[in-house]
């Protein structure tokens, strides 16, 4: 099994280093890209926005002060590249506003010029979203706008502003007894308003549902400027239509996300991670209902990655296996709570409900805070590794309205692949947040194919579409899934869209190209 | 103390009587709506949409079965009068469809005839968004759409036509291990179109989160006869905007919602209440941040009232006080978790850690399940008691950001109308959802006075707008705040709701004059 998975070796880069990358090598991006171009993604040649000139620079820089206004290639090199570095813009400008006023200002030119303008925040999108498509975008950066505004230790409610980094945030509200409801892996580069924009899930997704939920106030720029402050920090307001809820999934097409309010849930004192290791995909949804069963309100994650996930991690993260045998599946599950005693008493109760059961062979539960963090650190660097494997992996990310459905999704594209005989290294891997039915399923190759694509899209696509899931479930449209809107929204869903498009945005400055399909965004 | 509320008392009916109301007698309506009438509620004389002519009739009959129309005035009495009988509509024809095919049969009839069309669910909103304003509008009851499509046991997502009484569904979800996220006084009549339609908030908002999470997906009929298909049943979708959203909360002015797909939690096992009773407002704060602390994940309601509150209900209804003595204020909390005890002692130790604390006066905790329903009595019918009292009640939903502002503007309504020495009979009352911030303020007063109403608002929604609160917590605009929405909305927010309305409904003809202002609904 391990000499299969050869392509996937490499000499890594230790854990979570990607938290800080900015650029990549650009031959490796050009190189990408040219592979990438064919499958009609880039559609500059339809742009209706004008490229900026040197005037517009010189007057962009005395609206918002010449150190917001970037230029220098190398300086805006970062931006211009998104974390996977799949997709590689070509930005002249980047402007990094300090406050909202200059947002304002910046977007009212842009409106008024017709140049159009990406947001951006941590740049950790995983669908191309926050970097250009032509050469005719600026890039706007909140990461400047990075303050908190206010926290109330009573409500939990905290207010900051759109370029607050989502670790920090946590950071802060967990010295003040709460934690942020949202948890990625790329914590420690997102920024808050990119969440909000991108509808961000996660692994606290399950205990404390959808930022739809979560966010009471944003105040954002429409892109004539107008400042829209519905910085409300309200858990309930019933005055009409919930226009905030608009922006959030938005991807930076309907304006720009300028602050934030949020409400934060009471931290837990005690926590509790198991794994157990699986002989077969049905005992999943077996453990998930006993899970349920005896841990209830303390079940804070519960996640879920395959054999060929755990090989790759072991193999070329510094990263240790939870067993000393490989096994087909294995299944995470966290406890968040107030009592740890009470808190044992329950996962000791539910571990004991299943062990007897043919389809578990075996368990470990974390005894510290660092055996919690190992064994976290495998379901969250399955990413990391995929990114730092040699080779092209296509990746996505799939809703599934059953927990059944993931796996059978998984295997018809192996079968597909298979039976193809055209791609005999290739390799399917699937982990993600089973409880919420969202299935990232990932295909290693050693070199990019457009053919392969193409038949992993049509088997996985068309067998969500048939079980009336999602190609998108946490990480948004972006560029990269525009042409397969229509296998998870109705035509009417996205004609409504592009009327929401054109009441917010007529001139089409706001990332142009990114979310709706040509016909609906113009 | 007693004397003083003389004028509350009356025979009353048995509590949640109500649930079973339809029509109150007619001259009781006409004197209310005499009374309301100055105020400018209704704008009738605005009309855009065309009366319901006989021949309409006679079609609307052929489309949808004769059984389906009501034109008997006996018949269709109940569809005109609110829960509250604080507003009566004139509607001719009501229409019972069966299936969301006639339904779009209606509303594109209706559309093609300009004929306005107000969505009725079980008639319990208390802002009159389910009544008609004019006499040319038909009212659409959902009534005869309530089938249970559909459950899945694993993943505990419901699936029913929009019809469904709520507390049917949480029956039926009941006894397969789940819970319904939402609980109303009014669940015994309202509908769950009708809770999606009004984002209704409840007693289990604070722990299972608002409608906007736990709605998974609509199927909704537009205007113009489209069925937009937006049933899903993924947690996790982020294929674009997030058009049901806009349907959760629109009180039936952007369509009908004839399908709803829900997220239900898990079931608990353990149920415990405490009531406290406190000496004064400050306790209440310090109360929660205990409750939190010590209670933490199986904390799952937090309801308060006043000493009003408790002698309205105790002197008028047959509810047993909690304590010999009454105290200021009220404070109830209920947990919820799945091992009785492990909560006992969660919640014994929260008491234990308050009971030393001054402004503490005395505290019970249920010992049975007949005790709980007891306690909760008490806070559930408060609404009833007040409806039931004679003279008359003017009711506020508000919605603040500080626990500490909800005592604070109570106390300023009280002095304001004290300061005017007008109404010396008039008493305030305060109870409500504490742990949201939101305050349900009721004025009762031995008759309606217009001067009266406008003291009450002037003073409670400056205070409301000057802490960024809402006029209207869970209830909702209806055509009762339409002319208050600026304290709460700023006015780009209200300019882009009529920009949504246009886009959905160009004829206005859903639900006429409600929500909107003039100037934004046409
Ligand atoms: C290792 C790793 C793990 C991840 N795990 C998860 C996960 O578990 N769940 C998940 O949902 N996602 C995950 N992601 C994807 C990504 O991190 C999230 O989508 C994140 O929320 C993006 O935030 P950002 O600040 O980096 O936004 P960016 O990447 O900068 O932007 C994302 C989109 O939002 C727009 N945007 C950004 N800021 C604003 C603003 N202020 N106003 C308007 N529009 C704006 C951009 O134009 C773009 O379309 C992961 C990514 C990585 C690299
Ligand atoms: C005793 C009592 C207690 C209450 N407690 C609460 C509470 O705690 N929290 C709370 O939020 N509310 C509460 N309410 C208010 C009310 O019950 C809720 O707003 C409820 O959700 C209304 O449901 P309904 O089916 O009766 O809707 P209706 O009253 O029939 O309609 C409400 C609005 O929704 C529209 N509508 C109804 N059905 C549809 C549909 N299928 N499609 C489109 N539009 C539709 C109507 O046009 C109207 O504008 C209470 C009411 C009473 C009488």
């Amino acid at each position: 099994m391990s000499s299969q998975l050869q392509g996937f070796k490499q000499s890594c880069t230790a854990a979570r280093k990607w938290r800080a990358l900015r650029g990549l090598p650009q031959n490796q991006l050009q190189h990408r890209r040219n592979q990438l171009l064919p499958n009609g993604r880039v559609q500059v040649g339809f742009c209706t926005t004008k490229s900026v000139t040197l005037s517009n620079i010189k007057e962009l820089k005395e609206l918002v002060g010449e150190d917001a206004v970037l230029t220098d290639p190398e300086e805006i090199a970062s931006y211009n590249v998104d974390w996977l570095g799949q997709y590689k813009g070509n930005s002249k400008v980047v402007i990094r506003p300090k406050t909202t006023e200059h947002v304002s200002q910046v977007l009212a030119f842009c409106n008024r010029e017709r140049i159009g303008v990406v947001p951006q925040g941590g740049n950790t999108g995983l669908v191309g979203g926050s970097v250009s498509l032509g050469e005719n975008e600026i890039v706007l950066s909140l990461s400047r706008m990075d303050e908190i505004l206010s926290f109330d230790d009573v409500s939990g409610v905290l207010v900051c502003e759109a370029g607050c980094v989502l670790e920090k945030l946590n950071d802060y509200v967990k010295t003040r007894g709460f934690v942020m409801p949202l948890d990625l892996g790329s914590s420690g580069t997102c920024m808050i308003g990119g969440n909000v924009a991108s509808n961000a899930g996660g692994i606290r997704f399950m205990r404390y549902g959808s930022l739809h939920t979560n966010v009471l106030g944003l105040e954002t720029v429409l892109p004539d400027g107008t400042v829209l402050d519905l910085l409300s920090s309200l858990r309930k307001d019933n005055t009409g239509y919930d226009i905030k809820q608009l922006f959030i999934g938005s991807e930076g097409t309907l304006g720009v996300i300028t602050k934030v309010a949020l409400a934060t849930p009471a931290s837990s004192s005690s926590h509790n991670v198991a794994v157990l290791g699986l002989k077969n995909y049905d005992t999943v949804a077996l453990c998930i209902a006993r899970a349920r069963e005896y841990m209830g309100e303390i079940l804070s994650a519960c996640e879920y990655w395959d054999e060929k996930s755990m090989e790759l991690v072991s193999e070329n993260l510094d990263i240790k296996e939870p067993f000393s045998q490989r096994h087909p599946f294995y299944l995470l599950f966290e406890t968040s709570g107030s009592d740890n005693e009470h808190d044992v008493e329950k996962m000791n109760r539910f571990i004991e409900s299943i062990c007897t059961e043919p389809g578990i062979l075996d368990g470990v539960m974390a005894q510290d805070m660092k055996q919690i963090d190992e064994l976290w650190s495998i379901r969250e660097n399955i990413t990391v590794a995929l990114k730092d494997a040699k080779g092209f992996t296509y990746k996505y990310d799939l809703s599934l309205p059953k927990v059944k459905a993931m796996n059978e999704t998984t295997f018809a594209v192996q079968e597909a692949i298979q039976r193809s005989y055209k791609y005999p290294e290739a390799k399917v891997l699937q982990f993600g947040h089973v409880f919420d039915g969202n299935l990232h399923l990932n295909v290693w190759n050693p070199c990019y194919s457009l053919e392969l694509k193409e038949l992993i899209e049509d088997t996985a696509y068309t067998y969500v579409a048939k079980n009336r899931g999602s190609i998108s479930a946490e990480h948004g449209i972006g560029q990269l899934k525009i042409s397969k809107l229509g296998y998870s929204k109705p035509e009417g869903a996205i004609d409504l869209m592009g009327g929401i498009k054109q009441l917010f945005d007529p001139n089409k400055i706001m990332n142009p190209f990114k979310v709706l399909p040509p016909a609906n965004s113009r």
